[in-house]
């Protein structure tokens, strides 16, 4: 997929952290967003767009760490139109090797209204700004927010402004997911063809999915000129999310045929990606999603076969193994050794250490005892809780649940910083009476935001995943665990959670994420 | 959304029944069909694909019931191309109202191959086989299967072959999602421009989400003179499923401005309709799913707002009410009175007689004694479960588990047949332990093909509905319950499974389900 001249590359810009990261409920920790970062960064993506600095401490600490690790990504943070939040996005990132400034106004009539501008006042208010940001910055990317709705005119007129200013790319955003595939071209087209000035820049489409046409529409603005597509892992992001980077990137692979364009994104980095996404945002994949979903390749499974099926090309455009999924998933059991670990770990395409190969073989043994058949998917869950490294200040060691049809209560043995504490307690199920224990041992105010359980394989013997999500005062902090009974294992997500609230809770200069200004003035 | 005249009218053909229900894991009972059914008719869809009759007695009995009790709906059945299929589709379909065949093959080289049959040879099947099924029913519909992957020049001889023989609607598949909004446009206008006799047809397209662009495509090729689409609810289908019904409805609704086509399908019943689709398949709906994902109208919620915000429509493009989603979600608590519940229902939509608004009713408050509050996802769990009359020859008296770090058992009572039973079992995890239980009292050899829990609610004191999907000989039954204990959902959803399956055990002319020809042939 290399390209051979820059007219045929397409940029892909991830904006899991931003734009992603702000949708309701998907709420990332400290760690989670360097972890994710850095797979961006190997997996080939062009441009991270890694937070938005000024909305708070938090954010602002997280797009400076990810600028400073950066390895060949270009590192983006995002501003509003004014000189502080310019000034701030630049002390983030200007640590990265290829840093980039965005900065953005709302340009329709409707977003015009909300800071009460003219249109020449906010013509004005746009050369300031980008100026201000091509002054601190050689790479700078102004959006017009809702372009889609935006009189032509007036979105020309801004346009050229911006690129006169310096800005080198221009975004144009589809931010309430309106548009459909001929009129995104169109749009692109006609800014290209009008506005002075518009060859010396790249344009880039920014699309959100309410109608289900986020892919296409981003596909069109690639044929009709745009030459960067902002998108997101499993399309993450406010309402139906943003233009999924999974299937813009294997659309343009697929079909390279009719839309000759190339990325820089290795296809096989997809699925890992997908899944880690998936689990630290709390947003499960459905099993029909597009490349991702579970089920996307599964068209021969449970179906009986007639033998007649000579060429796999017959229903098959893509090949599982393009976005790292191995076909053959059943694994490993009771009896493999640490040599059959560690190379199905490999073929995963996970690297570890021999500490942390050590501590994977010790649960995986654990883990392989109490469960037939360890599949791929188990593994995947077994190296993320190894690769923890949390302090486990709260430990839990004993419990002793007891539910059914006459009530639920729960006795509970804690170790808090090596010391037994223990409980009993009585709740609205099993899980309910587990946490008023936890509750009990070791008080605090934190809010329970999220829980959820997830079987990691099917049947009744399977590991059930459980997330947590905690708030402390404006700190998040996101716990998980797993294990063959659903009750222990929310008890350790819980505690999971608690923990790295406690490493929160210590870390001076790391504020609480609490935005305080609005993302309502996002794209 | 009335049409003012054919032209601008695009019919909604559902195959949620047939391609939808053919996803490996979303095989659905023939109850759940028949209901899935009258709620299409009731939405207003103009043609409901009931199943393949051939494939199995199931399917045929489940296809012919649904056309006895057709109402406004056209019911079509699905047979493969000879005479044998379309006699036994016939069959299950005459009873409709308005009855349709749909006979389809494979057109493109790699699909040619499997029959071995020339592009003559071809032809002339076609010919025959559209023939016959004309002279059994008006109105017939033909599919060149992988259609976008068939030389065009072939693909307008078969087209025109099958529009000779008396086919009255011809559906173009996109049977490996391969294909982008422009394509398809431009291959439905190719084929109404070249095949004589295109202008007596309606074409419809038929479309695949692998590269995440069905919906695009499909309003593509209405753009270019399509004037059917076929879809499914959520999107379900094979791998990444069909084009999504509620996508290409409400897409052609806010976009009606520059797509002026309108359908006949009543929006306000897509919420319910998507939530039943996602229980009864056992495939949930992600978060960020458009339309019908839980986040989807959730831009304001969790952000701080900064009161600036003064016109709704800066961010929202539809409203939750056009798709019957009500705002007011938090509903009702423990000291809410029947009235209460029976004008809440009403507001749902949801029509009860008065026996089952008193079992509702009863379910409710024991609810509510558990759990503070109760919100509109409990009530149509409540209501789901009410509505249910399978007989309870299996019932779960007193269960108590134990669980935690130091193992699972269980201590079941259950009546079976009204004789009160007792065992004692461990297992791996406490459900485990407890479906032992269930298998010690009630031996049978049905094999547990799908156990999934979803919270109904968030917070561990939410409800958690557990399907469980059981297999004896081919006969394929889906249990679900609710419950605040998971363990109790859990075992109930097993025994309600059972209970059906004893219904299904005891019914003659009902065969097993399982299908004897392979859906490789199906587009």
């Amino acid at each position: 997929m290399t390209p051979t001249t820059d007219q045929d590359r397409v940029l892909i810009f991830d904006t899991t952290l931003r734009d992603g990261e702000q949708s309701p409920g998907a709420t990332m920790t400290h760690e989670e967003k360097l972890e994710i970062a850095a797979a961006l960064d190997e997996m080939g993506v062009d441009i991270i767009e890694a937070g938005f600095p000024i909305a708070s401490e938090g954010d602002f600490n997280a797009v400076s760490e990810i600028a400073k690790n950066s390895r060949n990504s270009v590192i983006c943070g995002l501003s509003r139109a004014n000189f502080k939040d310019i000034d701030r996005n630049w002390e983030a990132i200007r640590h990265a090797a290829r840093p980039r400034i965005h900065t953005f106004i709302g340009t329709s009539p409707l977003h015009r209204a909300i800071p009460n501008l003219t249109q020449d006042e906010m013509a004005d208010r746009i050369h300031e700004t980008v100026t201000h940001a091509r002054n601190l910055c050689d790479d700078v990317q102004w959006s017009p927010m809702d372009a889609t709705r935006t009189e032509h005119d007036y979105l020309c007129r801004v346009v050229e402004i911006a690129i006169r200013a310096g800005a080198t790319t221009i975004n144009i955003p589809d931010t309430v997911g309106y548009t459909a595939p001929r009129e995104s071209a169109d749009l692109i087209r006609m800014l290209i063809e009008k506005v002075p000035g518009a060859d010396e820049v790249v344009f880039s489409t920014h699309c959100h999915n309410d109608l289900g046409m986020a892919t296409a529409n981003s596909l069109a603005a690639v044929e009709a000129g745009a030459r960067q597509i902002e998108c997101t892992i499993n399309g993450l992001g406010e309402r139906a999310g943003n233009t999924a980077l999974e299937e813009v990137v294997m659309a343009l692979r697929v079909r390279n045929d009719i839309m000759p364009f190339a990325t820089n994104v290795d296809t096989t980095r997809i699925m890992k990606l997908s899944r880690r996404v998936a689990t630290v945002s709390g947003f499960p994949v459905q099993y029909n999603k597009a490349i991702v979903g579970k089920n996307a390749f599964l068209h021969e499974s449970g179906i009986h076969q007639d033998g007649v099926l000579k060429n796999v090309e017959t229903f098959e455009i893509m090949k599982p193994a393009d976005i790292g999924l191995n076909e053959d998933n059943i694994v490993l059991g009771k009896h493999s050794g640490r040599a059959a670990l560690k190379s199905k770990l490999a073929a995963l395409g996970i690297d570890l250490g021999q500490n942390q190969l050590n501590d994977v073989f010790v649960r995986f043994k654990d883990l392989a005892d109490r469960k037939k058949e360890v599949y791929e998917d188990d593994l995947w869950t077994l190296v993320r809780d190894a690769e923890d490294e949390t302090p486990d200040r709260l430990e839990l060691k004993d419990l002793k649940v007891i539910c059914g049809t006459g009530g639920q209560s729960a006795e509970m043995v804690m170790l808090v910083d090596g010391k037994e504490t223990r409980a009993e307690t009585s709740g609205d199920g099993p899980v309910d009476a587990c946490f008023n224990a936890v509750k009990e041992i070791f008080p605090h105010q934190a809010k329970l935001e999220l829980y959820q359980v997830h079987a990691v394989t099917q049947g009744t013997d399977a590991q059930a995943t459980v997330s947590v999500r905690l708030n402390e005062d404006g700190r998040i902090v996101t716990g998980q665990s797993a294990d063959t009974d659903t009750v222990v294992a929310s008890v350790k997500a819980y505690l999971h959670a608690l923990n790295r609230l406690l490493v929160r809770r210590g870390k001076v200069g790391e504020g609480a994420d609490t935005r305080e200004i609005s993302y309502k003035d996002v794209s």
